[in-house]
């Protein structure tokens, strides 16, 4: 029993099963995929985690943030199905971070009950690699508004620690919808697609009349949006672009483009 | 003597002085400000650099990348003051990459000999942080045709091989500015400040006309722009957010803010 009449389990060694599992979650997105679990670390993101309705399969805690954030933590308890305390040095080499705060949550992935809006406008990201990117895209949707990602199965995984870290939590918040292919599924959900390609032929994005659902569509970081879904997009438009540059930033062309969608 | 008729010295050991010199330059911003020299690796960002006027003080490669490459290699010749070839062991001891090309210019910063045009349109940088953040503005910035980059030496360096890498090597292209005060510096060039804040107070971005020379400034990460330089700016500019969102991350108002400012 801890001194706040909760019960808790001890976790003193670094060959915890729990402290594998944590391990291997912040590592792997199989692992994650797998276990349908992903790591939350840090008071901040478990609050909007909690905020967000998402529930803690395990609770980790050292004494030290127990005894100082107690208030905070307890919220947790109500959506948490087990609460272990861990020793300092065990709980360092599970942290993903320089500076451990001292809380680390095993989350259950949330399913996405918001069904796509055929009105809506979307973002989607077809074989996105970098969580960095994919951080900074989910900010800026929620900031201007856009109605939820569309993630193909070939991007990074938006429950990295790097993803989650990098969206500042907006993962959490913005509805996601995963697919192996994004035109047919934007079909399916009868809003009209945008491929973003750099392309001196395609529509000039200035000029691009953006009306009743859509989902504009980035590319992968090296080699664009594939010939494909190219083919398959009802729109080609395009940032046109001076100098030598070859491209914008992933991040950056999303940026814009949904600047351009959602104004 | 060298097969191609060039005199080389040959590096063999991890301990030799140019070694240590690269591995410093590439680690340490204040190495790189006394020695006043930076390190590109690779044949891409040395062609882009050599493209560009940029001297080498050095130049290192291993032999089987001269054999390999020696047509885009030779060019290099006559703009490095030295040539070393170096065996692949001290090669992967050097590199920053996880697989060396076995090519690395030991650069000489160059000079901006560019004056600031009092109708240019520029994008400036107060004590930006993150490398990967600085090239993705650079990216954009080339890209949209911004005239160069102001700079406060309060940010991170644009020759570190993490903001070049980022950059695409726009860096290397873009007419640079280092200023202690980006208000002061644009005043005496003549040039309107613009400060892009998250104040609901602030201008639309959307309403706001950029005429005539411009310095739209971005700040920090996590701490925006200073009191001081808002105070001093002639325009407090805001990207309007929707939902819970904080902020948009730094490269990404960056974009969108000079997307509005070159249109």
């Amino acid at each position: 029993m801890g001194c706040d009449g909760m019960k808790y389990t001890e976790i003193s060694s670094k060959d915890n099963d729990i402290v594998k599992l944590v391990r291997a979650l912040q590592t792997s997105a199989k692992a994650r995929k797998t276990e349908n679990l992903f790591v939350l670390e840090g008071l901040r993101i478990c609050t909007d985690a909690y905020d967000n309705g998402i529930k803690f399969k395990y609770l980790l805690a050292t004494k030290k943030i127990i005894e100082k954030s107690s208030s905070d933590i307890k919220k947790f308890y109500g959506v948490s199905e087990k609460i272990y305390i861990v020793s300092e040095n065990v709980f360092e080499k599970m942290s993903d971070t320089v500076n451990p705060q001292g809380i680390i949550a095993v989350a259950i992935i949330p399913e996405n009950t918001v069904n796509i809006d055929s009105k809506g406008k979307y973002i989607a990201l077809e074989n996105l690699n970098d969580p960095s990117n994919l951080g900074a895209v989910s900010r800026t949707a929620e900031a201007l508004g856009v109605s939820g990602i569309i993630i193909s199965r070939g991007s990074c995984d938006p429950y990295s620690p790097k993803s989650l870290r990098a969206s500042m939590g907006t993962l959490l918040r913005m509805p996601l919808y995963f697919t192996d292919d994004i035109t047919d599924f934007a079909d399916k959900c009868g809003i009209t697609t945008f491929a973003c390609v750099v392309d001196s032929c395609a529509e000039d994005i200035k000029s691009c009349e953006f009306k009743g659902g859509c989902a504009l569509i980035i590319g992968n970081e090296a080699n664009g949006i594939t010939d494909e879904t190219k083919k398959k997009s009802k729109h080609l438009i395009t940032i046109r672009m001076s100098g030598k540059a070859e491209s914008l930033n992933a991040a950056a062309a999303a940026s814009i483009a949904m600047w351009e969608m959602m104004k």
